[in-house]
């Protein structure tokens, strides 16, 4: 089966497309390398030292025999999207191609502007290609647990049944984000429901949580093959910031009272979600949400079980409550619902103690390559 | 107090300019008159000769001595919002300047991209320009009663209170929109509900159904302050266009069964409802959100006054049920609530033959600007 990834030079990407390829799909790669552009711009760096895309693809061949194309272009220049849609004819699509960041969306008003044209005129033509070259074609979307916000009703996945003055419907869940990246999604949620709706498109949105862990069994096999790893400010997620925070040495940033409660998930749970998704595609005409996380965490937790773990490995371990550069709610009810992918076999790798210390060990053998002045939070909400 | 009417040499927003100047409101105008390049594009025009804009303003100045100040410009261009802003000061920004045209979005792609990236974009830039000029400036924005789709439940004013598994909350209205242009109406509300809350933002998202009617007292005070009346597949509404279509000896092209049921109003209600949103400003922080149509009408229910009214004027009028070019519902619950304008003062002017009536003598006497070919739908959903 042919999967086309977009984006899959960045961190959840890359670790797909090696995985689907070793299971034996038919992986090719789309990417602007536009991230590794923003992140020269902005003085940053992935902890880990990757490989330029090209090498990385000859070097995952040289080990497995397996190809994986590589297609280097915007998929907001159409043409290029015809091109690579001809040239491949993909029959599975997992858009990972999108600005990821919330503070890189909340940095001034042309970073939020362009988060929103990028993912929103990207995703279009995206829809719009797979209705010009095959509708049959399976979109699988990554989308964010961050679409949902913080309501005070448990989160369903994607829909909710609303009873409302005698009567009763199955509508869109309401979504509140919580930064022009976040609000996105969203938009892109709604045109790919209305495009599933009139061309009778298939699609998956796959509402991520957010994603922790370094190693897969395929971005560990060389260290051509290493994975990104962000610690800083604006790319850097909770938990992998903190484990790199820990082992340089570095106060744990929790930021405000660290109340706010998230849905998490290990990347080795990333790639098999996204190869159950390829293997059980939506029906033609449907579009489906699936709550993409295994456990709800709040960041506090997470600092306190960073701690733990690195004062166990002798680390001395900081925690620092650091005024809250977002506009969101410190103490919340939250309770999300995530029972369709484990209905189709996702078996989670739930947070251990043994991943935390891996984790911690991997970021120490790095941590000369960290820059301490990346960590505090500049980019606020306000 | 200072009013921007930012789309005003429009339909909506040239009939409001000049209310609100009439009503002792200092009122300027940014528009970037693309809609008239559209026009020339696709070969339509209006059915009635509309002067440029500039004489237009200053027709209005010779004849009531209120002055209108003319911004020509694109609100894509921060630039340029950011010289109006500091120049003309405003207290509120009433906002029509987006393309509003569901046919034009489902052209092809480019229409679609563009229509999305244009709203969105521009949008966008207005919400910053508030925050960095003055963020007690009031937004009033038009949106749309299609962000809500054809639920099979109530139609709220933009939130719903859920009960859900034991827990309760009031959040927003799920939206199901029609076309890639109801679509970017979605975006634009999530994204002025977010910078309502991070930024303490004050806005009034006007959900506005189909606007029907052409005269108020100021457009039809003199030639050179005739609105615009559009009969286009692509930018004329229901009851519009039917007149024309009587006026001229076309049948009424009423689409699918012309079950499709939606909220309605004169454009005389129009200018008033934007006088009461701009008389009762939001409170800083706060998101609300008005429907603003004052009936209820099917599309055959349309067909049929008009029908009774042009034979009832000697026009021997057909109906005629031509294929749907939309994806739509034409059978569906429908039942919106529209009470939040009442409540603060609006006295719906109702439908009636004598409206009508006048709306079809109008229609023929510009019946010789019309041209029968731009009648039929082309542009369609798959």
């Amino acid at each position: 089966m042919k999967v086309l990834v977009v984006g899959g030079d960045g961190y959840c990407g890359w670790a797909t497309a090696l995985y689907l390829s070793e299971r034996g799909y038919d992986v090719a790669i789309v990417d602007s390398l536009i991230r590794r552009h923003w992140d020269q711009q902005l003085g940053v760096d992935t902890l880990t030292p990757i490989a330029p895309i090209l090498r990385r693809a000859d070097r995952w061949r040289e080990l497995t025999g397996k190809k994986i194309d590589v297609f280097i272009g915007d998929i907001c220049d159409y043409p290029f999207v015809q091109s690579f849609m001809r040239s491949f004819e993909p029959e599975a699509i997992l858009h990972f191609g999108e600005q990821r960041s919330a503070p890189f969306s909340m940095i001034d008003r042309e970073h939020a502007v362009m988060t929103q044209v990028n993912n929103v005129a990207g995703n279009l033509n995206l829809l719009w290609a797979i209705k010009e070259f095959n509708p049959a074609i399976h979109l699988v979307k990554l989308g964010t647990m961050g679409e949902y916000g913080q309501p005070n009703i448990d989160i369903e996945e994607g829909y909710i049944t609303i009873q409302h003055n005698g009567r009763e419907d199955r509508l869109p869940y309401p979504m509140q984000p919580g930064s022009f990246y976040h609000l996105s999604k969203v938009h892109d949620s709604h045109n790919i429901r209305f495009a599933c709706k009139i061309w009778g498109l298939r699609a998956t949105d796959l509402n991520q949580g957010v994603v922790y862990g370094i190693l897969t069994d395929q971005t560990g096999m060389d260290d051509m093959l290493i994975n990104r790893l962000d610690y800083d400010e604006v790319f850097g997620t909770a938990l992998n910031r903190f484990c790199i925070q820990a082992a340089i040495g570095h106060p744990l940033t929790v930021y405000g009272s660290g109340g706010q409660t998230r849905g998490f998930l290990d990347i080795r749970d990333t790639i098999r979600c996204m190869e159950i998704a390829v293997a059980n595609p939506a029906s033609a005409g449907e579009f489906r949400v699936f709550n993409q996380f295994t456990e709800q965490f709040s960041v506090l937790d997470l600092a306190n079980m960073v701690k733990q773990a690195g004062d166990d490995a002798g680390l001395n371990v900081e925690l620092r409550h650091i005024e809250n550069p977002r506009v969101e709610k410190e103490a919340h009810y939250y309770n999300a619902k995530n029972t369709q992918l484990r209905d189709l076999g996702l078996v989670p790798h739930c947070l251990s103690e043994s991943l935390l210390t891996s984790l911690l060990q991997f970021a120490i053998r790095y941590k000369q390559r960290a820059d301490p002045s990346q960590i505090m939070p500049t980019v606020t909400w306000k």
